[in-house]
């Protein structure tokens, strides 16, 4: 499975689109807000007014979401301008990135909309509209595990809920039969194989942004991962585990090929905070400001918006699409299985914790 | 009709798509390229090694001509480098720009071919590959008739059979009953219109380019014009009239409402090259380099890969299908009749003659 042909959340605006299942990404945005905000005002406080501020957000996937860390940047900037009594508003460039498959169409469709909030939202006290036509986005379509941009052009680098992409599925975990992703049955040959990717792919992460940020340039990002080094207390794969079930239910009623399941493997991990930090200082371009993690469940979504079925779908979807193609595996019949799964499950809304590892960055020069 | 909505060509990789359909749009920007050529070797010579090289291609549509430009504006540079002896290829900044209706997505999904081309034209005489992955492609969806980028931060801007393209269908046309655009029985006051609509427009970008563009920033635009102030001897409206003569056929046997056809114009202008030197010196930010204009017979492109009802289809049926309504006008209908209008007009191929207007621009700083 080439990775970066293949991974993006479902497109378009739809019944089973990412832009209509994100619920969760929102709120993890919102819990990590705090972090953002103190690396994007100490950014903006050692700049020159006159200073175009150049952001990028990697995994910008594309939805509301897409615009909401944007958005947030923006009005963070606008309050710590009005503090500082500055006249003029700064001008942004803002390079919205995703893999070439993410529908970037549908961001450019939802521009307008955008605008229109940014003038709502940054209403000054005083009546007086914040001008949002001095934010100049753009679309950057490519593997944030290659170089993305010119060398010293970024000030700030955003990325929520997609570093836990790996750029390939591990190889030599043949022997992961039966499982889909890491589970307590999988041999420590494949534990080991799944974090060596992990380590490969976030220090060319991090060698790359760090060519591509200016002086003192920071970066926060958000990953899925774990609390500690206790791997399957935490609920973090357990949607994994039971789309692994969903299959071997569609082995049994001879509806899937049990040895193309077998080889069926998610490009993802699930990091420890220390081994995000031990990356970090490996790799020796950046250092950690802030480290933090933070969870939340699955059902605290569970409103009328939201359905959990859903939201895994608009997700895994487009990976077992071009794995086993439409014609092998009617997707309706897989999630149809799954939401079953989820049904005779009783528990599977409480054992499905998110843990969010935030580490705030900023360049050593 | 709200044009920055409407306007694009046809999106995608289908039999209709510009993609498919743009030979004639090739031609006339390998016509152009000894004024492009002229005005980035300039620019390039007067930059330090070490700067990025920021480009913008304004109206790029989506399809090989797409990159065709920009993959000519950097085999350029890097012949100017090496005769310069310079060690280090520079990084390029490129923009992509169209409306947010633009088919973005394909635009994105071509960049590793692209990519791959930029390494083989691009191999030294030495065997030495050129590196492309210091080539950074961004989109932009947004009207070139509004602010698209930062404050000073473009070197080079370049347009080509774009800005013939309205912002807007005129006001104040209602008496062009019975033309779609400006034809010998048009009023003097349609004409006007047209023109001064033209005259708005080309002010709002040349004010909005020169705010974008660094000290002795250069631009090269082409446009879809005419060679002199005779306006009907030279068949650069020539299809138009015929798609106006096709849709009359429609009325006559009922498939369409004579009222409704009655208020369609199209928001289009080809203005002459004295026009075109007015409204710049008249604007005041640029100064002239070169005004030239070239022609290019519709028939010159006649070949296997080529079919002239095809080619005007990709760029006439976006504004027919937002006007209309695929529900009120049958597409395929529509075309199919062009064909015939053309197959009785024996001289329609020779008649319908290109002119391209091109000027070559430097930032009055």
């Amino acid at each position: 499975m080439e990775v970066t042909k293949v991974l993006h959340m479902n497109g378009g605006m739809g019944d089973a689109s990412y832009a209509k299942n994100s619920l969760l990404q929102q709120k993890v945005i919102l819990m990590t807000k705090s972090i953002t905000d103190e690396a994007i005002s100490s950014l903006y406080n050692n700049l020159s007014s006159r200073e175009t501020i150049c952001i990028a957000d990697l995994g910008c996937s594309s939805g509301p979401n897409t615009f909401l860390s944007v958005s947030q940047f923006i009005q963070t900037i606008d309050k710590e301008r009005k503090k500082k009594g500055r006249h003029k508003a700064p001008e942004f460039h803002v390079f919205l990135n995703d893999l070439p498959s993410n529908d970037f169409n549908t961001i450019f469709r939802l521009l307008p909309t955008f605008h229109q909030s940014l003038r709502k939202q940054n209403m000054g006290e005083d009546g007086s509209l914040f001008d949002p036509s001095n934010c100049f986005v753009t679309g950057v379509a490519g593997s944030f595990y290659t170089r993305l941009f010119p060398s010293n052009s970024l000030h700030f680098v955003h990325s929520s809920y997609s570093l836990h992409w790996l750029s390939q599925v591990p190889d030599g975990i043949k022997n992961n039969k039966g499982n889909i992703y890491l589970t307590s049955t999988s041999p420590a040959s494949v534990h080991k194989a799944y974090y060596e990717q992990f380590e490969r792919d976030f220090v060319t992460f991090l060698k790359y942004r760090s060519e591509e940020l200016m002086e003192n340039g920071r970066m926060v990002l958000t990953m899925l991962g774990r609390k500690n080094e206790d791997r399957f207390s935490q609920g973090c794969s357990y949607e994994w585990e039971l789309l692994a079930t969903t299959l071997k239910l569609l082995i049994a009623q001879e509806s899937i090929d049990e040895e193309k399941v077998d080889s069926f493997n998610i490009p993802l991990y699930n990091p420890s905070p220390s081994e995000v930090m031990y990356i970090v200082e490996k790799e020796r371009s950046f250092t950690i400001d802030i480290l933090k993690t933070s969870e939340i469940q699955r059902n605290s979504c569970d409103d009328e918006k939201y359905n959990m079925a859903k939201s895994f779908r608009s997700v895994a979807e487009p990976l077992l699409v071009s794995y086993f193609g439409h014609d092998e595996l009617n997707m309706d019949q897989v999630f149809h299985k799954y939401n079953q799964v989820i049904a005779n499950d009783r528990k599977a809304m409480e054992k499905i914790m998110f843990v969010n590892v935030t580490v705030s960055l900023t360049k050593i020069n």
